[in-house]
């Protein structure tokens, strides 16, 4: 079992001030995982030598694979390489290919080379260089063989490291881990499941299959299973995936699990099935004000499945396009189960869609009364061969009522397409 | 001047695996600058004990305020009360205020409340409870007085944490350093205006003037103008900012301005100018699909000037719904001018509103044509007076041209009602 531990360290005030999110810590983890090298902790810091040295010699010290992002550039407040080179106690030698090729740079720019540029062109001795095809500063790889630790320097732009870290870092470290990928993981999303339930249900497993952990990550409404499995070879990894997936879904409910893909979203589940079984769905919309409407139209291709849907955000315009009756309205009021069969109905009859579905509730901040609060919201559902409603109450500010309602509107449409 | 230090602490496997940028560290550097605390160090670690109380204790040594977000819910892997605790070497106790909000969320919500909830009421002995309005889990301050130290632990859901950050923590936070705000922002929300355009407009204004930062930051179709002022009193800051701002102002196109605030958007200034005047709109989508419909309605109180809109999609809802005329669609396209005049005007009848907005356009990856590529999107817009139209080549993926259409749209609604 592999029992390498790996973290990254990213440079950059803008980052610790909070003017962007460390989008090079995301993607390099992701890439790392890919390569099953698991990351155990990110760290940022702004552009300041004391405390960039301080958390290098942390890093330094804990793990054996350090990847470092930013500060290569040729100005004040690129202090990677000195850092480095204090931290690891190693000269720093003028890279003769760095040297041309950043010259080179500023030929093809046809604009003249400051001298203070050639400074990038610094890198510590006995280091495997990084060229750079995208910029001018190169990154490099520092070895410690003895150590079995490594640090990975490259530079901030991500058009300039990702070209490295996919070609020669890559290979650096797959030549270091020969075994290859050992970490996989597989994601059960879940909707319509309280956490507390799943983990409930779900408890007796953690930690009790070797090689597999299992967490889980919720949002309102939704919760995903994440199974990440690690062993000597690949196949092996796969099977204890898959066997802990088994496990899993005979201790849930297994129709919540609307996907088993990182980033899946449920109107991708939907419109799948409504394709694959040549389905047409229609929508008519009051709290969510055409919110479902986009996330159907969200996917490519989505005309195959959606001609239409109404935002009838007033009662006339509920009456006016959908012919919801007024005695209706005023007898139950607009959102109620009644209002939500005739809108779905109506909407049902003027699209002639296989599916139409409806949305009538309270959003909020205000509007709310005891009787009706708000979070209360209606659904309909009419298809060719009945209408049914479906009463929930959801709790959160405007935005979350609205998201989660359309989450479970998408719901009863990928649960009718199961049926 | 202020020597406090920093640094913020995120838990969550999905941080360190890559699933999700760390937004909010980012979110939270940012609100701590704004309170003239600047953050020296981010670090995010998975949900393990081990690596989170290595983490803990560095962060506890090396600064005065610590915050923390996430690891406070009610499962196996929510593992910070238990490690406070022991790096803080303190016990926890059940919070009798916090026991009953966590079983009023669940009577709310008319469901049974699955016991391992309650351990989210386990909060450490002597802190300050933070109490959780929008769902179960309090956070908690431990202020220890004598070493000027401070952890401040909050859920990891924004819509948890930000109100107890703006309220409470904030409050907190401004008692103990009673200097007050020494930093202040402001940002000059612009739409349809090219960065490089609005660079060189503002470029002498870079470093000109004395205890103001310029900063540019460019999403697509937008670009905020960072104003940050900083002076020894408050008074003095915000003259500082004003007077920068004017200077701005008098360089560029004033109306490209659509707000003056930190993540502000669009259609809360379109719904303000709205209600202000009494208009109301309607809206006519096609690439869209109901995106400018969800947006005009997340806006509290949008049934004020939001009756009704329809979501067209497929030519035959065009023509039955908005009356287009099958000859138009046949001569011209459905992605023309004509066709998003005649959706507006459609519109504007069917609803009797004082606007009607329409969108067609190909927002892709399939269906587009030299003549008629992927990102040509219509724009149409119906008053009592007249009927206008649009045409705008946007690009990116989907996601990207339905947003920008969906802006530009809300941005035509804006400068109508700017006349």
């Amino acid at each position: 079992v592999n029992t390498i531990t790996c973290e990254i360290l990213s440079t950059g005030t803008e980052i610790v001030q909070g003017l962007y999110p460390d989008t090079n810590a995301q993607m390099l983890s992701r890439r790392l995982k890919d390569l099953g090298i698991p990351v155990q902790y990110h760290t940022a810091v702004g552009d300041n030598k004391d405390t960039l040295a301080v958390a290098l010699k942390i890093a330094h010290n804990r793990s054996n694979v350090v990847v470092m992002t930013g500060g290569l550039g040729p100005t004040e407040d690129d202090l990677t390489r000195e850092v480095v080179s204090r931290v690891y106690n190693c000269g720093l030698k003028k890279d003769a290919q760095a040297v041309k090729m950043i010259c080179e740079h500023f030929t093809r720019r046809r604009i003249p080379m400051p001298e203070s540029n050639l400074i990038q062109a610094m890198v510590p001795e006995g280091c495997i260089p990084l060229y750079n095809f995208m910029g001018t500063a190169p990154g490099f790889i520092i070895h410690e063989k003895e150590k079995n630790k490594t640090i990975i320097t490259l530079p901030g732009p991500q058009r300039e490291w990702i070209p490295m870290f996919d070609g020669p870092v890559t290979e650096f470290l797959m030549a270091w881990f020969p075994t290859g990928i050992l970490f996989e993981t597989l994601v059960l999303r879940t909707i319509n499941v309280p956490e507390s339930k799943i983990n409930d249900q779900i408890s007796t497993l953690f930690g009790a299959i070797p090689g597999v952990t299992l967490g889980l990550l919720a949002k309102p409404g939704k919760v995903d299973i994440r199974i990440t499995a690690n062993a000597s070879t690949r196949e092996e990894t796969v099977d204890l995936l898959q066997s802990a997936r088994k496990k899993i879904l005979a201790c849930i409910d297994s129709k919540s699990v609307y996907a088993e893909k990182e980033d899946a979203t449920i109107e991708e589940t939907v419109a799948r099935l409504l394709v694959n079984q040549r389905l047409t769905v229609s929508v008519a919309e009051s709290c969510t004000g055409g919110l479902v409407g986009k996330r159907l139209t969200d996917i490519p291709g989505s005309s195959a499945y959606f001609k239409e849907g109404i935002i009838a955000y007033s009662n006339e315009a509920k009456i006016k396009y959908l012919g919801v009756r007024e005695q209706i309205l005023n007898q139950y009021g607009a959102v109620s189960g009644e209002v939500a069969s005739e809108m779905a109905s109506g909407m049902k009859r003027l699209s002639g869609a296989d599916y139409a579905v409806s949305i009538t509730g309270i959003a909020g901040p205000s509007g709310g009364t005891p009787a009706k609060p708000v979070g209360l919201v209606y659904f309909g559902l009419a298809t060719k061969d009945y209408v049914s409603t479906r009463e929930r109450r959801f709790t959160g500010d405007r935005e979350m009522i609205r998201e989660r309602a359309a989450d479970f509107a998408l719901d009863i449409l990928r649960r009718a397409c199961m049926n």
